[in-house]
């Protein structure tokens, strides 16, 4: 055993050390993978395993995964609780791993864990690629088909986006993305900041990393515009209300990348790396979610693992401004209240939502909520007690919370619980629009089928469940996340083909958001999961 | 030999990556040491190398010293070096370290550094403690004695900060500090916010990290009466205007750390690792220098590494605004102009004087200088062709640069070379006072004692050198570092005892700022270095 050891006289230390320095240490008792094994495992566990435990494997929603702990464990109760999952909320992997490739996997995370490199801005920007020049966009749509009520479609597992005309509900194209695209996002309405052709260029986010821009004015082949790359691990994405700059937040390395809009090209970067609200530094400090103020020329960027919430001032990147709110570890994913003032996001693994004022730039209020609260796109609404409110769903338990959200008009309501809806299982979205009576959420984190595959429909007046939806009854699909079309008649839901991840054997359910009933399927589609109304996402307002 | 490889198809990585991976290897071939000599030689080059060229040794000021570089040139060539110096500005060791010490260092240096321990919030209180209650602070001076003309002395080999009466050149005091202290610096006078006693107390930030508090109006055996400890190593300390915090800098970890200015407790730490003006991640980026902005609620954080200047606002910690303004690596020291509202710092290593616009926030402008220009505590004065001017001193060379400092009533010369003097040697301070037709420069750096032993003095009017002053004739020691008194009639200057550090045989000798004629030698001293006068250091004007 090889030991390079920090001495601590060097320091000058003497009292209150909990570390007494940092140890490199290869021991011999650690087991080994072949070169190829390792790849392999180091692969599947940045798949499968880095977004909840981390490539560090310092734990965040998911548990330390240290070696030191691991190695405790051993290797016969590791493949047990990768195969099987926990009660804890581990997933089980046996339907997607090999008995051999869960062993490896096993053996791998008793190692210690191998550091990814940094990635400068240089060598972001040898990945910036034009396919079609800024000056070969067309000044007005050359499709005839009614682009504002496109629905941008995530295929998770096939490193696409489809574009979905609402109208006739035929998919248009699928277009080439990073792998395992988290988020999409396209310029919004802004009350400052004034974006030309509001709606009409989308950006996707790679969980690789990769950046794509799409022009929903080209014709469907000529789509895809640009592309660059900001990262190997990243999340999510957003354009400033001026159209001028995209940015993007990654989880390796830790920062967060401001790209030009037009070209893609990488402009600034700034780390996220920091402490946390104890005072403790952390290495992965990853960017959960990026966001744009509709109020402000401000990015709101959420950093996981040390609790910050940064207000990011685009207006000027050479003297870049950042006001830094300590909240609640592990921020997750948020949305805005309908005035667009006060941002609401997840503190997952503390049960907190966190409320920003964006106008003071200020923490405004943290609310208890239950186990893992998860809103994805979120939902606000009006009810008749408590004012306006917003809601979420839950990772950890099938539970809607409801909270006021309303400081100016309703200030004795505001940032406490008005309500909650108990659901029949735990889900990851929740959604609305200002002109359904209904809030919808899905329960995709339920273990049984049965209910997986079912989203619950509750009365924003009554307050109660009115309606299950079994959205499909296929083995190894679930039913995921909501979106309304333009006019907020039509509901479209998700289908995962999990077991069959690689082909288009998954859906889109089209529901009447009045009725409740089907109306159509959208086949063709490989795991849809996100999906963005070009109208609703330009106009937030649920 | 044993290799830890982040793999790329893990990264999904394609094209245009520099970097192959991180290796972490423990090779066969790489010298080794005794754990013993391995402690003492990590102590030796922390104590003499880490400042120029980093504990990961990356090179700032100093050159890269990484093994991959060091095992190149081998045992015997880095002995010699270390021994001897060389000509583009690495000291000879000869005279400080044994001819065992100095083989010890060569072989450490191709050694795989060793990377310290973070510092975590709850590790810096452990080390906070208080000598003097609050409640018990006096309400009035204790002494009699005219405290506004002290001195504060750096005694940087001992460890300890003298306090000198100016009016009697009594050394009343020695207190203790961390290890070799940099800095010394007590409230000022403040355009907005208002410390109660301004001039009063007074904070040491050691090498150490070490922070400690004095109290002048205090009884001398207990003008000490706080301590904490901020960082491994550590260079500059201020203190907010309105007195209530204090801001310190580290090296390792690279931070800064604002703490309650009564009880030294530290309250806030935010990393200052990140992305240089180049967009490359740096791990060791320094915090070279801390200042009170004199007309707002900001601190002014430069850090060495990566460029750039943060103006911190103080006024909200929990959600702190930081603006950062992208400017030259490596950024050092700095000093602000007579109106408070731009700062000048070197960025030494670029050749360039740095000049930020407090009251904007963002870049105003960068002065190309010669070779590594050094101010310390820095000059503004007025030229009666260019008006308000400032000037440096360089590391590099014999030269003081002067550089017109007022955009508003001189917009023609603002920021533009005024003149130049040269002097004999390189040099590390200059100074002036209001009252003075004199600007004084040392030339610390030039490696002959004749010159080394002597400070040049030139007319503002004529620019003119008008006197050389040989300060000391003793073999081994160094005159640096000048501070006018109260009334601007004196001029304190330093003479460094090196080869006698751990003895009090250093002095400062003082000269008649009008006549330029010696009038005293204050003995006693131990290394005295920087030196503040109470007086004029709260009212900042030169």
């Amino acid at each position: 055993m090889k030991k390079v050891k920090y001495g601590l006289s060097a320091l000058g230390l003497a009292i209150g050390m909990a570390a007494t320095g940092v140890s490199m240490s290869v021991s011999a008792a650690e087991p080994t993978l072949s070169e190829a094994d390792f790849e392999k495992a180091q692969l599947h566990y940045f798949q499968r395993c880095a977004g909840c435990h981390g490539v560090l494997r310092k734990g965040a929603t998911g548990k330390n995964l240290e070696p030191k702990n691991m190695l405790k464990k051993g290797q016969k109760r590791l493949e047990k609780i990768i195969s099987l999952g926990t009660e804890g909320g581990m997933n089980n992997f046996d339907d997607l791993f090999s008995k051999k490739e869960i062993a490896n996997l096993a053996t791998f995370i008793q190692m210690t864990p191998p550091v990814p490199p940094e990635m400068s801005l240089e060598q972001m920007r040898s990945h910036t690629k034009e396919f079609v020049a800024p000056k070969d966009y067309p000044t007005k749509p050359l499709h005839g088909l009614n682009w504002k009520n496109f629905f941008v479609v995530i295929e998770r597992d096939a490193g696409t986006a489809a574009i979905v005309d609402g109208d006739t509900k035929k998919v248009i194209a699928h277009i080439d993305t990073g792998y395992a695209v988290h988020v999409i996002k396209g310029t919004e309405h802004h009350k400052i900041d004034h974006a030309k052709d509001v709606g009409r260029f989308w950006y996707t986010i790679g969980r690789d990393g990769k950046v794509n821009k799409i022009d929903l004015w080209q014709t469907p082949e000529k789509m895809l515009v640009a592309e660059t790359k900001m990262a190997y691990d990243a999340r999510d994405i957003a354009v400033s209300g001026d159209g001028k700059y995209v940015i993007a937040g990654g989880y390796w390395p830790a920062h967060f990348v401001i790209m030009d809009a037009v070209t893609l090209n990488p402009l600034k970067v700034v780390t996220t790396r920091g402490y946390n609200t104890k005072g403790e530094y952390v290495k992965e400090a990853r960017v959960a979610a990026v966001y744009t103020s509709p109020n402000k020329s401000e990015f709101t960027v959420a950093v996981k693992e040390t609790g910050q919430m940064l207000q990011v001032d685009y207006s000027d990147l050479d003297n870049l401004t950042i006001t830094s709110i300590a909240s609640s570890e592990f921020l997750h994913d948020g949305f805005y209240d309908p005035s667009g003032r006060y941002f609401q996001i997840a503190a997952n693994a503390s049960n907190k939502m966190v409320i920003v004022d964006t106008e003071t730039g200020k923490l405004e209020a943290q609310i208890d909520v239950d186990s893992l609260p998860h809103p994805g796109p979120g939902a606000n609404w009006i009810d008749e007690k408590c004012g306006p409110v917003g809601g979420t769903t839950h990772l950890g338990t099938g539970l809607v919370s409801v909270w006021g959200n309303d400081p100016i008009g309703h200030p004795d309501n505001a940032w406490k619980m008005c309500y909650e809806v108990e659901t029949d299982g735990a889900g990851a979205f929740i959604r609305t629009h200002e002109t359904s009576q209904y809030v919808w959420a899905d329960q995709l984190k339920h273990p049984e089928p049965e209910i997986q595959q079912s989203v619950q429909v509750f009365d924003k007046k009554t307050r109660e469940i009115v309606k299950t939806i079994r959205v499909t009854t296929e083995p190894g699909k679930a039913a995921l996340h909501m979106e309304f079309n333009n006019d907020g008649s039509e509901v479209w839901v998700s289908v995962w083909n999990r077991k069959d991840a690689k082909n288009p054997t998954g859906e889109i359910v089209v529901y009447d958001a009045k009725s409740l009933k089907e109306l159509y399927r959208i086949k063709g589609l490989t795991t849809p999961t996100g999906k963005f109304n070009v109208y609703n996402r330009m106009n937030h307002k649920t």
